[in-house]
């Protein structure tokens, strides 16, 4: 086992390595981007997959609705993104919808933010494994492996391995893996979208007529005319795009220094690149007539019409890339999702354990874990994207609503300090100056300077995006939306649980009220089998701890072998007295523990200690061949109070 | 856990009531002749099955040597049945082929007999639970049940688990529950014979034609015409109608007394009514033109046509009890293969638990081991009787033939002692006349006067079951009988090796060379996470089993929290040293085990203890929230030598 971990992980690192395994500009887009840029592979056809319930409905011109719900969509966007570039800058040790709604708004706010990261990051998974496994099956449409659709759930479950093993080996070898895909996915996309701009432009006569014979529809949706809630449900669909914009907010401290500005820019980068490549892809659809359909992705019928003849290999370019940045798109939450559990680990709102470093320096416990839940949701919604979506933005826009509302207090507090300092400042000048010197940073307080106009932009953000979650509860409700409405609150109880767990625990154990080691009278019972070196072993052991308090306990299974052990023990029980216990249903620990019960309630508050003579045989197959008695003994014996249990094993050869 | 095995399994049950757990006749015969009488329900389709193999070959008389086959078959089963007589006469405290052989043979033959009638049971439960389905599947054929065929290996191993519980409940209970079925099915099965030759012979002309469309030939046979090896083939099939006879002299002891007798006579009756149902039923296949068929019974067919018009109801009578039965003679084995298991593990050539009576007063690791490799088998053997017969009767004839021939060593043994007897009554009468006197039964003294003639019947068994063995190995061998042939040298090597260290431990934990309990010098180590209530629970503990020798390690895995414990200590550590190890991949319990290595190297024999400090939460899945490190930490010690582990518990609230 150690050995294959090994093979898979690689060698620990030692932890003095920490500050070294920060990213570049590029390395950082490539991981904390895959996300984001990713949805675009997605993001249009969510759309067009909810206005195909008003094309079934007779209306023919539905499609062409994706332009305005696009574009309205790429505005929420840069809203976003510009929220998010102050957090970058006002919270430079990593500023998540956790910790700034944490600090803003209170713990429970935070708690309610970290329940949908935590979520939104499984989901991310699940969502972006299934959707570039779909581009890979999209592909082998009309070829021989056709059938590659009907086993999608093994190949998600493959793909969320590989990339389990990938992260434990270790953020920045994570990050050099991931680098390449990224960034041949962004350069063939953004190939087919110019190309197929000008191709359109050139010989606008060469488009074929849509395919509706396998057209699909929205999971919950039927047939139905335009109507603003279908309007606003496409809308719902294509804010898909958005998710994934915050993890560079949430792992600032991963950049190099200075990390707050390398991180603002790679942020900023990466919304030019999405809003580009979604619109792009919605103005296509658009042009080339593309129909969302049953077996093949709308990112795979446009790169199939726009490279035909000579170019049909670019094709092939396109579906690979895409399928590799979506793939690794759920590397951002592998790198995001263990890094918030350790941060809620360390408050003591998660098991402690999530909050370790593992050997290669990288949260272990937490990608585990990530492994496992998307892969049993990947399991149970049969690796199917549209279904999947309905679950999706309901945590990613609950944690943008909290961040920016944090956001949004955060500078109303900015102000009001600056306030004060600046009556500070009116009755005495030095005051002032010793104020903005204990500050250190003069380009600090010059951002802060213009906190109102920074209240006013996260507040536009926290409005719109507060609009948008309503929407998606509002149309998404009864398509799979509830099962995230009602598991955010379910996990925010278990987080304060938790958290009420580790008060106690620390309450209990503390040192107050004790004044230094107090002295310990013993009792020690040393229950035996019969008279063996490991027995005597055990004896001799006991009478070295507790020289005139030990008792010798024996079960009677049997009166003759009893009798002979009596006579034995005239010769080796060196003192020590020997008790004798009856046992009717032939039981060896039922006895043994009523015995300790009685000298436990006689004892007046010493300690019992049991010896356990024990004998560790040379190769662990041959446990099989002695009773585990000592075994079942010690774990009944845990949960006894005031009973010190003690193994004196006598090691067997051979 | 505990109370669903009440429900199932029972209260336990008092030592002092084994006496009273014993059978009468009547119960012993439903019990251990269950799996012998159920027999008949396949043995003569097994003869038949290999017959078919001429008849297609064009031998069209080929089906019309079932009689001689089955008349020598018979013949066979008188001689095993009085040479077991005499075995149970011999060996009043249960002489099963084990014993019999170990005794006067020699203890390597002993363990053949010994791995051979393991392995029979084992196939005893799976064929007779296979034939048992397949009572029930033949009787569906027709009906809208018709494809029950396809789940009988699920049947299989319900029943099997149906027989486990009733075993495991205790053997009296097990007696009654299976006593009705079993004299059910005698009287059907005899109602089906008697009715059947009346039938016949007052109306000869009544007999439809054989059904050919769906013959069946025995497995790995190809059609080929009338030879020596084929006739020898279907009668080496055929004796499957003898395996079970020696299940009474196993097993005298359940017997009430005098066991002796009643054993023989249950044996005499259960023999008779083999012989009468076993050649009634191959008489009956003759005269009504019976063929093997592939989703019938060749009983299901008989009592079809035997029991037509008004007595079809009838026909389920049959079927109904001869599934009964046979799955309940699967019941024989969960008696024997336990009971064998214990004599074995008593011995110390199978695991000392086997030997261990259950809190039901029955061999319950026995059961459950028989349970479990049964099941396998069926599953393997996709719950097919006919594809496992091949395997079965090499074990059960290897078993007679050790049993008889130790039977004929006992007997010389005996008369050369009577011999002996008689020269000294030559010399001196007295002395006879004390000899006579120590022996005490006169009766005994005048059955084994007879010695030499019973030699000769045990002689003739010997010869007569190794014949056959001999024709089982050479018509078998490439059927599966090979399996067997290489699993029991396997199993006789299991056990040579199992006895082998149970010798070695024995040798290694004797208490020969010592003198006395010698004293002990301590070191004590308590490896500490920081200082809380827990902590100081295990310091007070260390102190006073060796109060200056008590040294408490910590290991660094983060400076300043180090420094904060090292101005602690200051305050708690009452003298104790206090040594930091460091961690570099931090790790907490490499540091800890190197540590703990140096001081063994260095302490010069003495013992080291590690004072484990453990807080033990309220509710079990608290323990989700704690690092498991103490645990882990046990498990690493326990394989270090001259190391004693003492847990010292701190128990939490709520």
């Amino acid at each position: 086992m150690a050995s294959l971990k090994r093979l898979l992980v690689g060698s620990p690192i030692r932890t003095a390595r920490l500050a070294h395994e920060r990213l570049t500009k590029k390395t950082a887009l490539a991981i904390f981007a895959s996300d984001a840029l990713s949805s675009t592979a997605y993001a249009t056809e969510q759309i067009l997959l909810v206005l195909a319930a008003a094309y079934v409905a007779g209306q023919t011109d539905a499609f062409s609705r994706v332009i305005p719900i696009s574009i309205a969509i790429a505005i929420l966007l840069v809203i976003v993104a510009i929220s998010y570039r102050q957090t970058i800058y006002a919270y430079p040790s990593g500023g998540g919808a956790f910790i700034v709604a944490k600090e803003n708004l209170g713990t429970l706010s935070g708690l309610v933010a970290g329940a949908s990261l935590l979520v939104d990051y499984v989901l991310t998974v699940s969502v972006s494994v299934a959707a570039g496994v779909e581009a890979i099956t999209s592909a082998m449409v009309g070829t021989r492996f056709a059938d590659l659709h009907n086993h999608r759930v093994w190949l998600c479950l493959f793909f969320i391995m590989f990339i389990t093993v990938a992260n434990l080996r270790g953020v920045r070898e994570a990050g050099s893996l991931f680098a390449a895909p990224s960034y041949a996915f962004i350069f063939s996309f953004l190939c087919l979208i110019g190309y197929g701009l000008i191709r359109y432009y050139l010989s606008p006569g060469s488009i074929p007529a849509p395919n509706d014979a396998d057209l699909k529809i929205a999971e919950g949706y039927q047939a139905h005319p335009l109507s603003l809630l279908l309007l606003l449900g496409a809308f719902a669909n294509g804010c898909a795009a958005l998710t994934g914009i915050e993890a560079i907010s949430n792992g600032v401290q991963a950049f190099k220094q200075p990390e707050s500005r390398n991180a603002a820019t790679t942020l900023s980068w990466m919304a030019a690149l999405l809003i580009t490549m979604f619109l792009g892809a919605s103005v296509l659809t658009h042009l080339y007539n593309i129909h969302p359909l049953e077996h093949e992705t709308v990112i795979s019928q446009i790169a199939r019409i726009v490279f035909v003849g000579k170019l049909g290999w670019f094709y092939y370019v396109v579906q690979a890339t895409t399928a590799a940045i979506l793939v690794l798109a759920a590397n951002t939450s592998f790198a995001g999702f263990p890094r918030l559990a350790s941060l809620l680990a360390r408050d003591r709102f998660l098991p402690r354990q999530l909050a370790n470093l593992g050997d290669r320096l990288v949260f272990s416990n937490g990608i585990v874990l990530l492994a496992i839940f998307s892969g049993v949701l990947v399991w149970a919604f049969r690796g199917d994207t549209s279904r999947l979506i309905p679950l999706y933005a309901v945590g990613v826009f609950l944690s943008f609503t909290l961040s920016q509302a944090g956001m949004v207090v955060h500078w109303w507090r900015e102000g009001n300090m600056l306030r004060g300092m600046g009556q500070a400042a009116g009755r005495s000048k030095p005051a002032a100056h010793e104020a903005m010197n204990s500050m250190a940073d003069v380009e600090q307080l010059r951002r802060k300077s213009h906190w109102k106009k920074y209240l006013v932009i996260n507040g536009v953000g926290a409005i719109s995006t507060f609009i948008v979650l309503m929407v998606f509860i509002l149309t998404k409700f009864l398509h799979g939306a509830w099962i995230v409405v009602i598991l955010i609150p379910l996990l925010v109880m278990l987080f304060q649980r938790i958290h009420r767990h580790y008060l106690e625990v620390a309450q209990q154990l503390s040192t107050e009220g004790l004044a230094g080691l107090r002295p310990i009278r013993h009792e020690v019972i040393v229950p035996i089998s019969g008279i063996h070196r490991g027995v005597i072993a055990a004896l001799e052991y006991a009478k070295s701890i507790a020289p005139h308090h030990v008792t010798a306990v024996y079960v009677n299974l049997d009166d003759e072998t009893t009798q002979k052990l009596r006579e034995k023990w005239q010769e080796w029980g060196s003192g020590v007295s020997l008790v004798v216990v009856a046992s009717p249903y032939r039981s060896l620990q039922r006895p043994l523990l009523n015995y300790i019960d009685r000298v436990k309630r006689s004892s007046h508050g010493e300690v019992v200690t049991i010896v356990l003579p024990e004998f560790v045989p040379a190769r662990w197959w041959q446990n099989l061949l002695h009773n585990q008695n000592t075994l079942f003994l010690k774990g009944a014996l845990l949960f006894k109070k005031g009973v010190v249990v003690t193994n004196v094993p006598y090691h067997l050869e051979h």
